[in-house]
């Protein structure tokens, strides 16, 4: 962090100037242990699941979204496509427990847990065993990637209904009220929020989750597809890879790998600020500060997929640009 | 701009999930009459001049800079040109009125004012007649930019001093007091702040410049690379081409083309909330709302490099992503 910090003193700007951009990169160089850190792999891994919840009424698309959208992955047209393209990143999407079944494709990975967590309005989400397969899985997958070439991970999920349980890991970890933290997610109207709120609060209560443990929080509250990406997040931090954490249900993941190993903090970024309601409170909670802020509410990784672009730009910059020595340029009188 | 807005509803996201991005697309479909606006051609030009008033010492930095980054831009070595890489456009690089002269190479455009501004404590800048023909040299330079293909068009600006003449235009052209407008620039300290803000004090006394005239602001207390940015504006929205305006200097550039001609504000894109001091109050003039917010404060057009990208990416999802017919994928229930 210090030889970045010295680097960009030296190249052909005002010290400074780059605000937000300097900083990523010292950040990169600590986590990648690289003065001058390289982003060039760029992998974004979506995880999918289905919830139990969604037979509450708590989002506005019905359940077989979860898979139609998973094909729309496979064929490249959904949101995350355009964008991974637009920034030269591979995507490899996983279904971690969906309630159907894809057919084979070369990009899916199957670490499928169940066919959707249980309600969590009546019960826990799945078992404890579930969510310790759950989190090995998401570690498996991204050390998959990172043997095959791997310099930056960004988080995206897909799964009908996943802001409920995401809302709940936050209510949980943060002590905020879910009226406070749940928003509209894919667009629920009034009566589908409060129906959201409702089933948060009995999902609260019934399961009585410890805040001070992951693992319980995931089983009781969570999903397959944000433990896996809290998986992920542990295993690309334990090879020193940086995560780029996406919106809404990234954060809930995000906190979730932060509760069960905290070391794993300095190793995220937080691509942008979610429209989501509570968004704001869990980056606020997780200490990070979201580099930008358009309003998305999608997920999929397209913000992460943003935000991975900035940080090459950033990497570039540092590596790329000359320095007052070699551009025989006068430095500060 | 109807049409744009009707297809971000049929894409395969829930409406509105896009955020920012969807409004950045129905603002290009407007600019361009297209209702699903590309961009592929992107150019940034980057305009230089030198400022009398840095004799004053109000820069951190020697006048002889300007000229010695202007080498560095057309070696390949500044951010500018490490970002303008990075996100696929050219650069143009444009002397408007640098203190020396540069050897001609491919890159480079001369369209000379003057060896620098006048010092504007002591009188206006230029010409009236110089300011017009500013104005008209930025108008050529990127009409013939329109000629050789151009979707978007990004401002950047070079020049040791020119934070000095910006928020004095901005001063003038708000009726904020300079102190509440004038910044660090490239870095000065406490005394050459006072003195930046002395100058420009000066300079409004002495030259009372018309707020109600481009003209007079530009040829009064301008600078011969804003004038000829304000130039570019005009050009690229006559000839119906977005504008992403970099930070401080380029927003007082855009403040003269509205200044100037009302008409164009619609064509205007900021790129990023600079963090020079009186940034912030210059886009609400504008009535603009910055794309990002990474504490730049480099200028050369690195921000709207930035900002192009994202506004390449918006284009992109609007272009690219499937429709819930054309995926099969059931819309909101």
């Amino acid at each position: 962090m210090a030889g970045a910090r010295e680097r960009q003193d030296r190249l052909t700007k005002p010290p400074g100037s780059l605000g937000r951009l300097e900083e990523l990169t010292v950040q990169l160089a600590g986590i990648t242990g690289l003065p001058i850190p390289v982003i060039r792999e760029k992998v974004i891994i979506i995880m999918a699941g289905d919830h139990g919840v969604v037979s509450e009424g708590v989002s506005a698309f019905p359940r077989e979204v979860t898979l139609q959208m998973m094909a729309n992955f496979l064929r490249g047209g959904a949101a995350i496509n355009v964008l991974a393209r637009h920034v030269g990143a591979r995507i490899t999407i996983v279904d971690m427990g969906i309630a159907t079944d894809l057919d084979p494709h070369p990009a899916l990975v199957i670490k499928k847990v169940a066919r959707g967590t249980a309600n969590i309005t009546q019960g826990p989400a799945m078992t404890r065993e579930q969510a310790e397969q759950v989190i090995h899985a998401g570690v498996e997958v991204v050390e998959a990637e990172i043997a095959g070439g791997l310099d930056i991970v960004g988080t995206g999920d897909m799964g009908i209904g996943n802001t409920t349980p995401s809302a709940a890991i936050a209510a949980v970890l943060t002590g905020i009220e879910p009226a406070k933290i749940a928003g509209r997610g894919t667009g629920v109207d009034d009566n589908g929020w409060k129906r959201k709120v409702e089933a948060i609060e009995r999902a609260m209560a019934i399961n009585n989750p410890d805040p001070t443990d992951g693992l319980d929080v995931l089983s009781k509250v969570g999903g397959f597809e944000i433990g896996g990406l809290a998986g992920v997040i542990l295993g690309a931090a334990s090879n020193r890879k940086p995560v780029m954490v996406d919106g809404f249900i990234s954060t809930a993941a995000a906190m979730l790998a932060v509760t069960l190993a905290p070391a794993v903090r300095p190793y995220l970024i937080s691509a942008h600020r979610s429209q989501e309601y509570g968004h704001s409170q869990m980056v606020a909670w997780l200490g990070l500060n979201p580099l930008v802020d358009f309003d998305l509410r999608l997920g999929e990784g397209t913000g992460a997929a943003l935000g991975i672009s900035i940080a090459e730009a950033a990497c570039k910059l540092l590596a790329e640009m000359a320095t007052f020595e070699e551009a025989g340029v006068s430095d500060k009188g």
